[in-house]
């Protein structure tokens, strides 16, 4: 390929919506363009990596047994209606119309499909374990499209599904799936992502695990143990709190905060500290806007998901009406008379001597000890870990938090969705079983992204040779000197005709056009080529991570870049 | 791959709603499962066949200079609205609503995008000709799916677009792609396809190109000259009528013709031929139900494909409503006092002793003259042309009327999307300008199913080397003995190792389950072994299409097995 054939240009300016490197870079050098919020089309240097990507992951998936399959883009809303996800799952999954008054839907993911396609197939347990993938378009009705390839709407994603006759067997492939990951991540240049413990969200089943490449740049927070090897999404993270009781309880006293609505002020204005006080946070259930009260230690955060696990539907930060009977900065747990569902985060068990609001504007009592004045209450944990935190795990105060791209996720499904769409075998004895599953994914695009956060430097990615659009990157500078336009030629058709992956620039522009065009387009090994070197025999081999610049003899040059290919891709072996 | 590990289920009999063949052997074997009306998904061995397709098409596409890129399956409908299609293309459109009210449709078909992905590139002259294709899949919400694969509503579509300076150059290159056509369906295992002129449809544009599979359960009708090498769909073909005025005119006349509705009944009542009737077909426009009215000769049938053209809308058969001045069964077109569009067929051009309606109920004409009694009339061609007829191109009434599948197509755009959606280069002297179009179409799972029409028997497909799911089939009879078994497992591993794709059947079961389940796979070469064989130290190599059947001693299976991948992938070289 020759660059000035290659569809798409490339610029200097970091267009201005661009929040992170990989999306500017992206942009910058011709990958894509923007088509609508959060939807993009790819030009050939995107296209190929992506395809090199798709090649890494069909190897692994069919290492592990995987048989390729392809399930429609499109699907009937009755198959999300059978596992009652049509229902549960929120705006996000497009539901339209089509002819003849068809309800159907776009996939975001195919548990349905899956379990659709082998439900047949899967009649007797001669036939498990088995596992199937397919790498295929879906789109995600995202409210909030972001960072290029990162977050978008519609997107190339490669989702597995496997099916077992027991949990144990679930669970030892879900190993082998864990292990294949990291290989993948390995290949395609990012041996650095982590593995942590996640919340199954929507997809429902217990155990999960995504795959972080940690970047101060990604949307999602871990919880990371430097203690131990714990590591967790900040959903998904116990919350372990220590709490120290007063010897003695002092009795309940109703005391004047007049305008002291919250923690902060409230403990100021007491002359105490947040984690003496009780604090209630509301939510609204989306179904039908009944109240939901937390009360939790005042210096403890709330963790929405698990809020929206223990409760088992969708809620929003509430909307306190004046008939509701709940008084706003003044709710408190001791004759509390309103309408709602009360909860306890585990940050108050035991604890005594709390200011807690008295359900009365400007008032709040002082020596609450929940267990004399409420009597008995269940704790459970809504709590959001918190950096410096008490390690679940190993038990030491050595959690941190830090930010990253979630590239990969793996489901332990269990039976949701073999037991609501019917999916049965006949076991050894003749009788019928719910085969467990597993989900398995990885978005190919978001992992071009990353990959790009992961490899750049201010003046473009710096692909990985596994999965870089090209392997080698010709610069002919002053290629209207016959001596550099001869022997440019000559090697870029050497490379060709020998299967290395070559764009060759012969433009008639400045060395500084076509350096900046080859650190846009990232390609690993440069091979420049300029009357001045010509004159001496030679020319220069760099690598675009800048670890190595060296001149080579011209009868050489083959010998070195075909090393330094193999040496480079040595690299990237998973 | 085992058979055995091979998901799908296979079996005997023709599912009761398959038409063709090809549907039913898909489904017999295992090679897809319908998951709605028009919608699939793959299993395995279809997933291979259309893979092989795909990069048989990438081959020839990249070798006519053509650029991967990927466009989007969901786009705003602001695109679309650039064009004008988002009004003017049916409900085969799927439109719908996103989140935020954006107004989204699902790509049937991608000029737009093609356009806004490359309108900043192409702004100037030295950026010509270039070409841009995606395999990709799209949604067509047909009215009535059929035939399996043939006609899907979501489909695998290889989309190129072409951008030019001068239509000479588009016409130019129109011919690269289609020699690239012809190679593709020759590799494929199909050179029999033909090209035909077609009629553009919504595509726009004047010349354009349908390759088709002659097969009596197409869907598509061509004339094909038997004398010349005219070949076009019938939709696009221009039907040539040889019209013979009498010597003599006589006087109009009104006869009485009470209950003769149709042309059959009036001209045998009136004990003339229905070439000397004047024939009314009635439409009305989708847009605001006014009537159409075509008048043509009473043997000659309306080609609605031609009417919609010179409409530029869409038409459907009228329903005659009583205040509308139309006498249903007695239109003619002398004193027709109705709200129309009238429009005559040149099959009436010159002609006089027309029967023809007297718009009265129960009255015909006689001695209709048209241009003596209807003065000066315009006549377009709305005829469609029929078997014996004349051929456009030789003259000769040597026409034919033949059946096929389209499996590809291809389209002179012009300016149609680059003028509407503003896409303009600057010429050598500086002026803007509009560049010509073309785009070119292939249906992947359209073609795979082709292919299976035009190679099976009854017993399932025979699939060509060159896009089979495996190039060998090993099956073990009797893998309960011990030496058939060691062999075959050998062998297996041999032809794995060095490359060679194999399925291995060493299930335990008879050979009649076993070659059913080979002939419903279509693997070209089948390696038979046995324990009779195996005794005489030899096995079988028989050919799916049985043209080979051949006993090799065990030593020389490997060499056999190569030499005949060799020779049979020699046959697709296209």
């Amino acid at each position: 390929m020759k660059i000035d054939k290659l569809i798409g240009n490339r610029f200097k300016e970091r267009p201005s919506d661009c929040i992170i490197d990989s999306h500017a870079l992206m942009l910058r050098g011709g990958y894509m363009k923007n088509v609508a919020n959060g939807i993009y089309s790819s030009f050939l240097p995107l296209r190929r990596i992506t395809q090199k990507i798709e090649r890494i992951i069909r190897e692994e998936m069919d290492a592990i047994g995987g048989q390729e399959v392809l399930f429609p883009v499109v699907m009937p809303a009755s198959l999300w209606k059978e596992s009652g996800r049509y229902d549960s799952v929120g705006s996000e999954l497009v539901r339209f119309v089509g002819r003849n008054d068809s309800p159907l839907v776009l996939g975001m993911t195919h548990e349905e499909a899956a379990v659709q396609l082998v439900r047949e197939y899967g009649n007797s347990y001669s036939r498990y374990p088995f596992m199937i993938y397919q790498i295929q378009t879906k789109f995600r009705d995202e409210l909030r499209p972001r960072g290029g390839l990162i977050r978008v709407r519609e997107f190339t994603m490669k989702d597995a599904y496997s099916f077992h006759t027991s949990q144990e067997d679930l669970e030892n492939y879900y190993d082998l799936c864990y292990k294949a990951y990291e290989r993948i991540f390995a290949r395609v240049g990012i041996p650095e992502v982590v593995a942590v413990a996640s919340d199954s969200g929507m997809m429902g089943g217990r155990v999960s695990h995504e795959f972080i490449l940690l970047t101060p740049v990604g949307e999602d927070s871990v919880a990371i143990c430097t203690n131990c090897d714990y590591r967790a999404n900040i959903e998904a993270a116990e919350s372990i709190v220590e709490n120290v009781r007063d010897d003695a309880s002092n009795p309940l006293e109703l005391v004047h905060t007049p305008g002291m609505h919250t923690i902060d002020e409230v403990s100021r204005y007491l002359k105490t500290t947040p984690d003496k006080c009780c604090k209630a946070v509301v939510y609204q259930k989306n179904i039908d806007d009944s109240y939901i009260i937390l009360f939790l230690r005042g210096d403890i955060d709330v963790n929405e998901t698990k809020l929206r696990n223990f409760l088992g539907c969708e809620i929003h930060p509430a909307e306190i009406t004046e008939n509701s009977g709940i008084i706003a900065g003044f709710i408190g747990p001791y004759n509390f008379k309103g309408d709602a569902t009360v909860l306890f985060d585990k940050s108050l068990d035991g604890l005594n001597n709390l200011v807690c609001g008295a359900n009365m504007e400007g008032y709040h009592y002082t020596g609450l000890d929940i267990s004399r004045d409420l009597g008995v209450v269940e704790y459970h944990d809504f709590a959001k870990i918190m950096d410096g935190g008490i390690c679940p795990k190993c038990g030491k105060a050595s959690i941190t938090i830090s930010r990253g791209i979630e590239v990969g996720n793996i489901f332990q499904l269990g039976t949701k969705y073999t037991k609501t769409m019917q999916m049965q075998y006949l076991d050894s004895a003749g009788n019928p079983n719910y085969p467990v599953m597993g989900c398995y994914g990885i978005g190919v695009g978001r992992l071009a992204a990353s990959i790009c956060e992961a490899h750049h430097d201010d003046y473009g990615p710096i692909w990985p040779i596994s999965i870089a659009p090209w392997q080698v990157h010709i610069c002919a500078i002053r290629s209207d000197d016959a001596q550099v336009k001869e022997y440019a030629d000559k090697l870029y058709d050497e490379l060709w005709t020998k299967g290395i992956e070559v764009i060759y620039d012969d433009r008639n522009v400045s060395a500084g056009v076509m350096f900046s065009d080859a650190d846009l387009l990232g390609v690993p090994i440069r091979v420049i080529i300029s009357p001045r070197n010509m004159a001496e025999n030679c020319c220069e081999i760099v690598t675009r991570d800048k670890s190595l610049r060296t001149r080579a003899s011209l009868e050489s040059v083959y010998d070195k870049v075909t090393e330094l290919i193999g040496s480079l891709s040595g690299q990237y072996k998973g």
